[in-house]
């Protein structure tokens, strides 16, 4: 069965000390780090575009899988709402090129935000079904930077620039299991950009997730028949601190440290939260199931199963 | 198995004659009808926003399948690159709050131009065989009269505002056969958008469709174990009258009329091109075999067989 193969990822090593940015904004060390969970923003260059963090990511995804030939990957998709360019061409064909990849690929873009990568690992498996094809690249890149105002204390200290990329194949140790998608356009205000400045209603969108994410976790595992104590890990969206410790604790009162938080070194990183999560903590665990979420943007939302096949 | 159930279109009243038109670049119906092939191209009121077209298509759809339940939608695509907002929210989100579909849909859209549904088509079924879902919307519009200069004589007369739904679901009369798809960002530069405005290279574009499509087809077939006397009608993208017409004798010198043409009251629809011919074209007909294929932006290009299930 098609399922996820290996998971690499760029982070930039340039950006901000977030402690000092929260000093500017009267925040102290103590908030900076148990409320907004990150001492650290990596920033982009300025001469960077989405495509070349994508080609990074699939670089340090093809470096460590030398059995995996680039010119046999058939499908590529890119996650993001801040591709290249003005939207289009879309970003995928951008970086086929940039890989130097095969005409042969099938490539475009996936428009979601902190949800995508669930929805994203689905929609490739389901590409690769539907379409009979073997290797795919699904990449996620998304930097905010382009679009925070240094200024917006609600978003500024939030957001870091990452990217990564997952080997859809074949014989894959992880499996996608039962998943969840959800999606609500009349909280769209929430989350939006209007003349090239992302605003974010914080208080709206910690509700947000504080009251759908744990509901739709156990729906999730109700359609699996699984109790929570069936899952090994839970690697959700790393929006802030506050909201994955709020998440837990809603959802699992007994253990809500099984509920990963490693966001210091990165910040919230939209869609590549999920997988920079599962690459640095799942890949080399002995872990059999893990449960993740994402939400956001949208609002949209969706949780999935994973399992050793 | 999953198929093609049903297919409607929205496609504006209003619009501009284009023999008008081409009269202001000295063009004559001659050429405008010979070569462009459009006589006249629809455009959406100005306060009309993408998803408005999504919604009208979507009703459309409604309406002519009261069997199917709007409640029951599961997942709903939208293909464009000319969404709502800048890009964030997704345009899906926002459309399933128009149509007021259930919170429990999984929306995203899918950035392509004139490829994008033969894409759609597989996405949307892959996706809803990943993830066990039932229904789907498949939604393609691209409304060009956002980004085309009309003193551009390159674009103006060629492109339409258009919009499409279809359905997705099991026991569809049309099914997904075969499918190739390809991409080549090193031509994106033919295709793109630059300060708010779309540059298109024609004589590129003509000579990647020239040289691309009819190859395509034949290696599709090929695949397919068909030959080109199996397929009883080819519905290309509407690029304009000059590349149907030459793709066409190309691929075809015997039977070039089996490439429907149709694209006088719309002109180049983008997305919209194929779902439109199909809906108009292949629905009510005896038709045991189409192939169809969609070529353009990126540059990208994909090709599929559908066939009677």
């Amino acid at each position: 069965m098609i399922g996820i193969k290996s998971i690499a990822s760029y982070v930039p090593t340039a950006g901000l000390d977030n402690y000092v940015q929260g000093a500017k904004f009267g925040k102290d060390e103590e908030f900076m780090f148990g409320k907004i969970g990150a001492s650290f923003l990596p920033r982009k260059a300025e001469e960077q575009e989405t495509s070349d963090l994508c080609v990074e990511a699939a670089r340090a995804l093809f470096a460590s899988n030398p059995e995996l030939d680039p010119q046999s990957i058939d499908v590529l998709i890119v996650v993001t709402q801040n591709g290249d360019e003005e939207g289009l061409p879309h970003t995928a064909a951008i970086v086929q090129h940039k890989l130097g990849l095969s005409t042969r690929v099938a490539a475009f873009d996936v428009s979601l935000g902190c949800s995508g990568y669930v929805y994203g690992l689905y929609a490739i498996k389901g590409f690769m079904q539907a379409a009979g094809l073997k290797n795919g690249l699904l990449i996620t890149a998304d930097p905010y930077s382009k679009i925070v105002d240094p200024q917006d204390r609600n978003t500024t200290m939030l957001f870091g620039d990452a990217a990564t990329a997952t080997w859809m194949g074949e014989d894959a140790v992880w499996q996608l299991g039962e998943a969840r998608f959800g999606t609500d356009g009349s909280g769209a205000e929430h989350l939006k950009v209007t003349n090239g400045n992302f605003f974010m209603n914080g208080r709206q969108v910690f509700n947000f997730a504080l009251v759908k994410v744990p509901a739709h976790l156990h729906e999730l595992l109700d359609a699996s028949g699984l109790q929570s104590a069936d899952i090994d890990a839970f690697c959700i969206h790393q929006g802030s601190a506050a909201i994955v410790d709020a998440v837990a604790r809603r959802f699992e009162e007994q253990h809500p440290e099984k509920f990963v938080k490693d966001m210091l070194e990165t910040g919230n990183t939209v869609s590549s939260s999920v997988p920079l999560l599962l690459q640095k903590h799942m890949l080399d665990s002995s872990w059999q199931r893990v449960a993740i979420s994402g939400f956001g943007v949208g609002l949209s939302w969706g949780s999935a199963i994973l399992y050793r096949g």
